[in-house]
């Protein structure tokens, strides 16, 4: 399973969380990542964690001021980023301009999207993966594997109906580690957290917590 | 083959346009229609043409100021609705709400996209048709059936791979009989049209020309 | 006191509501003036109720698929028009690109906005009258004069301190005739309506209770 | 004179232009300062030089994934940032968000904006400094302070209207001292610079040229 900690603009520590998804991922099975803010990449990439970041816009090279230029996420140190989060909404065409854009600078990508319909859509523009993020569930604290298993079981079928190579992630309102086998029970390779651990006491503890049961 | 005159925000007369479209219906074996600006649907469904919406937004009744609200388009006479033209784009999650909005209120939807990608990605969202516009030759006046047959074609693959039911139109460059043909060879079911014929000196000759060939 | 009804795209049956505000218009010394959807503008107008459109594009003819061209909504029959509404935010080049298409069709222009800094700033673009309405507020039923007194008298002064020409009105939470008066003694020369008349069971009476105070 | 210099997503190396503005700085009497992308500001403000960002959003610390929120530019270094850049448009409520969260987070902030009333809009919102840059001028090498004079005094006199403790500065095609110096002579504080020296081949010479007049 791929455990993706989405940091998103928390009053966390970024380094700190990072040590501790770095020190968890060496200790278990299981592949973890965080994505912290774009000005935060380069400190936790130095941590030695899997960096992400939380969104690239669909440019190249040029005048653009003020935007996420992909080749400069990875210069700072993520090797992948979400596209289209549930916060950071964005066009049909930008998508597929982000994921392209993404590509050209080696970032491996997760579209994000909102229900089964939404997640053939994004499979269609050649992701690496897809995540269904159900936005009434999100920070609810209720997992989306139990409040609406069969949006992640359709999100599955619509993905592989589409393109079979994309992987489908599932997020929202995961918090334990039975959410996380239970998500993958549904068909998901991955799992985006948030909350959850960032703004945990303990983000240590409650990643170990996470992937035990894994 | 089904034809879509956009009128866009051009300077013509919507009305005198609209009657062109009716009168060139009548007697032809194609299904003409026109696309006028939100607040001129209802003196152009007068006519008797079908009449199609611009756009809609993915909203319902409620407090939504200045949106453009399907029922309400289709009081005023639309049967139809164009989403995510390429001079209005949207977000995908706002896609998928105007196609459901559209529904909602009985019009029928063509969701319009850049490339075969995005094609696809359209066509998972459950709409009549989509319509492939290649935003370089928009406005040219070489069509995209001649100037990237491979587009069209790779566009009806795309969709049917993702839904054989949603239909495929083509845009972009389209003015005489010619062009609709030969989208038609490449699979399309219909076409956008614009300034060729609502700049035209003569719109009904124009449209006369052009269903000629058909 | 000038009082404008938006419509937003509220379940309401615009022509009801619009010849209500004619007939309570015809009998009381205030202005009073109706905002439907665009589709429904000319049928709005032709009830010889004051119309006004909810949102213009910053465009001029020519390809702009799915935009509100001012011209169009004055064709249809509206003398004015809301610009950046707080359920149809614009960026600051928009709302001045609004603010000059209007006049160029001889629309009446109100700009609304927040807070009387947003107030001061919507003033220097030159609209003809500018509106307060603070979004915590809107929908509320607790009317701005008395929530929140101190924002009405600060825009006032806002928009005095850079255009003294710019009318100031205010919106949110008024459904009185006691809260327009508070209103008019706070400085505000007209108010924005909504659900006070558009869902209220008797729109007339809802409006001759409104201005029988005045 | 203060001159920022901003990197947009140029290909150049953020590093060796920030170390020459840093240079430069040292030796002349102007103050010179660099505005790379969100995800180089941590590795250019260790170079020593003023760090600018080049947006910051109308955000705080919560759930905003993919957003620039103010605390993490300045974490990272930076000082100050840009806001409402033409690249990067806002809606006139985000540019007064923006500029609160700016201030919150000790950032100094510049609100850009295109023309006169704008210039006046963007002033009551209350930042440090705005800049004119009509977007005709911006990448043409005409500097606004010879092609378009008045449009520098009207800003000058646009925000000293709205508040005269707003400073002004100017972009758009400055590339020589003489521009520099003009532009001051037009009463501007300062002046944005990006491709005559992002994209020299000696950025250090370039600037040295430019501040040699001041």
């Amino acid at each position: 399973m791929f455990v993706l900690v989405n940091l998103k603009t928390y009053p966390c520590d970024p380094v700190e969380v990072a040590a501790a998804v770095r020190d968890v991922n060496d200790a278990t099975d299981a592949r973890l990542a965080v994505a912290p803010q774009a000005a935060h990449i380069e400190r936790v990439a130095e941590t030695g964690v899997e960096t992400w970041a939380q969104h690239v816009d669909a440019i190249e090279h040029g005048s653009n001021t003020g935007h996420a230029l992909a080749e400069s996420v990875a210069d700072a140190g993520a090797v992948g980023t979400l596209i289209n989060h549930s916060e950071r909404r964005l066009k049909l065409a930008d998508i597929d301009g982000a994921v392209r854009a993404a590509k050209r600078a080696d970032l491996e990508t997760i579209v994000c999207a909102n229900n089964p319909a939404q997640i053939g859509a994004a499979a269609a523009l050649g992701p690496d993966a897809v995540a269904v993020e159900p936005p009434a569930l999100i920070g609810t604290g209720t997992p989306v594997s139990q409040a609406d298993p069969d949006v992640v079981e359709n999100a599955v079928e619509a993905a592989a109906n589409v393109d079979s190579s994309v992987s489908v992630l599932c997020g929202a309102g995961i918090s334990t580690g039975d959410d996380v086998v239970a998500a993958g029970d549904l068909g998901a390779e991955g799992v985006l957290l948030a909350s959850g651990v960032a703004k945990a006491d303990d983000p240590q503890s409650a990643l170990e917590d996470l992937v035990e049961p894994l």
